[in-house]
């Protein structure tokens, strides 16, 4: 049973994760991999998530053109026409606004949800209730997105500040949209944590696919004018040459920008304070926080063929190889041995590893 | 030209270095390794640093016999009669006494000097002259140690305290042992190094190979009794025999024990002071400080096919692998990879690997 019969979900996957170098490559990246033991990757985690919102003939994925085979491979059930693809990188205003245009072409009332392929999120009931509430809201023509109640004074996440509650769209959990706040400082967390009025944004936007499209339009006309271009030509013989040659003109700017941001300011935008555990997993910290369940001091083990051995040690080891991975008197480790790059370093530095990618990158390597 | 025509080196090789796993391994003991960088095993470094002593045949070898090959490999030069095997290591004492039984038989007047196989030492010249002064010194009867002038408050090695100067031997460095004390804490390193009266034991022994063995044999009677039955049964078909009967039944004792502190206690021990850079390399802390001379800020790489790239970082990566290793805001870092085991410590809880091998050994894995 589907939630809603116009309801789609998008899953724009793209982005490499390269703070989860050397396990994410530029062909295995982020959300291809499998950051919580499942034995699933990130990616198939998310479609089977989104199953009891919207049947496959409703899941539209947009992803790079490099990796259609990979992500065809996750997914058996996906259809071919509710796969969109890019043929380079253009951030998730592109994507999304791709999936929106393609859609409101097959569904002039559609309302569009769209989900990163690459978070964690653990509570199927309350994700579900979350999102039922998202798009009764969004069907009175408001964008929504949703925010998770904060649990600590995060710094990695970029937070919303919470309005209103809005009872006259559901008696529980929606609110009209202050603002978006960018990651902030421990001191701003703690803030915000303590009074109670702000919420992790989970980077997921709910809305009617011509509001999210229009909304769009406002700020950035040239990018929707070129999305419908190619929208306009999709399954036509004519795609391949209008899409050679609108695609690289697209602005590269994320959603966030080019929506929410403007929407907020607008009074436009709603949120829902949702209860699931979610995380975008943007590193090797929040891979062991993971794993570990928040036990700070237990050492987690990622990978089938692990073998570890180690003495008062706590953090991550990612073995992708069949040997021996020995740790000692290391607090916060992070290991990550895969078979042509081994990285060392420790939770507090999981962030740098940005970094380390942009010099490897500049020296050309052959392991990105 | 040799240092003394009745001077002989003796070079035992033993000890597998176990905090040095998973470099060192029981087929690839310490003695083999390259811990330099200098592109020869330490063991051919010990020979070659011998070698302005003493022509090659007089310098015996003590190893076990699983490592025959290997010497015989590294040490092309060795004679044949000079190899002494042992079937099992009986620590240095048995090591020790069978070399000088043994040149004992050949040359009665012999002196003796023995040298680890496993240390490094740099500064060749100053090295040889305080040999010299220490076979001047046994000459008299004495058994002689040489002791390095502290630079630092090392607690890893042992000390020696060094008594009156003896210019009835030599105008310079001579003087009587007062007593050996073993690695001290942080405090008492301290105190010794503010003293300016003590010296750290490099385990080399100088002495007439029959006041050796009489000095053991006060201690350990028995034990000496067994290294003269091998000794007797040596280059005769009834070796294989007695050996193989007698060889189980020697104590295991260090040299330390069984010589150099008894001798000490007599009154019979005298000391060289000498100047030379000296490290028994007991741990990866050494090794780092070997590589980077001391510079505490540098990341030491060792190993030819090294690709190490490293922000922010210091310490020490062995890398066997030709493949990338990144370590990125580590401090004082140990990272040893290997092609069937990868150890990530730091140099504080480098002396705990041998804790992590004595578990290794427990779990009969088969990466020792």
């Amino acid at each position: 049973m589907s939630l809603h019969e116009n309801f789609w979900c998008v899953i724009p996957a793209g982005g490499v994760g390269s703070r989860l170098w050397p396990l994410s490559r530029a062909e295995a990246p982020k959300f291809l991999l499998d950051l919580t033991d499942s034995g699933e990757s990130l990616l198939k985690t998310t479609w089977n998530r989104l199953l009891p919102l919207a049947s496959p003939d409703r899941i539209m994925v947009v992803t790079g053109m490099s990796h259609r085979d990979s992500v065809c491979e996750q997914l058996p059930d996906l259809l071919r026409d509710n796969l969109a693809l890019e043929p380079s990188p253009k951030d998730s205003s592109a994507a999304i606004g791709l999936a929106a245009a393609l859609i409101l072409r097959r569904d002039p009332d559609a309302i569009i949800g769209s989900f990163a392929a690459d978070h964690v999120i653990r509570g199927s009931v309350l994700f579900e209730r979350a999102i039922r509430t998202a798009v009764q809201a969004a069907e009175s023509g408001s964008i929504v997105t949703v925010g998770i109640r904060p649990t600590h004074p995060a710094t990695g996440f970029g937070y919303i500040k919470a309005g209103e509650p809005r009872t006259d769209i559901a008696t529980f959990d929606v609110y009209n949209v202050r603002k978006f706040v960018e990651k902030p400082s421990r001191a701003t967390a703690s803030k915000y944590l303590s009074r109670g009025d702000s919420l992790w944004n989970a980077g997921m936007f709910i809305s009617r696919a011509d509001v999210l499209l229009a909304q769009m339009a406002e700020s950035e006309p040239e990018l929707v004018a070129g999305i419908n271009k190619i929208a306009d030509a999709w399954g036509t013989p004519e795609l391949a040459r209008v899409r050679e040659q609108v695609w690289p003109t697209l602005k590269k700017i994320a959603i966030d920008y080019s929506v929410a941001e403007p929407a907020a300011r607008a009074g436009k935008m709603l949120c829902v304070a949702a209860h699931f555990e979610w995380d975008d997993v943007g590193d090797f910290a929040s891979v062991a926080n993971l794993l570990t369940r928040g036990r700070a001091k237990d050492l987690a083990v990622l990978g089938s063929q692990a073998r570890v051995l180690s003495e008062s040690s706590s953090g991550i080891v990612v073995a992708q190889q069949d040997r021996l991975v020995t740790v000692v008197g290391m607090q916060d480790i992070v290991v990550v041995d895969t078979p042509d790059a081994l990285l060392v370093t420790n939770k507090a530095h999981a962030q740098d590893v940005k970094q380390l990618v942009n010099r490897l990158r500049d020296s050309e390597t052959e392991v990105l």
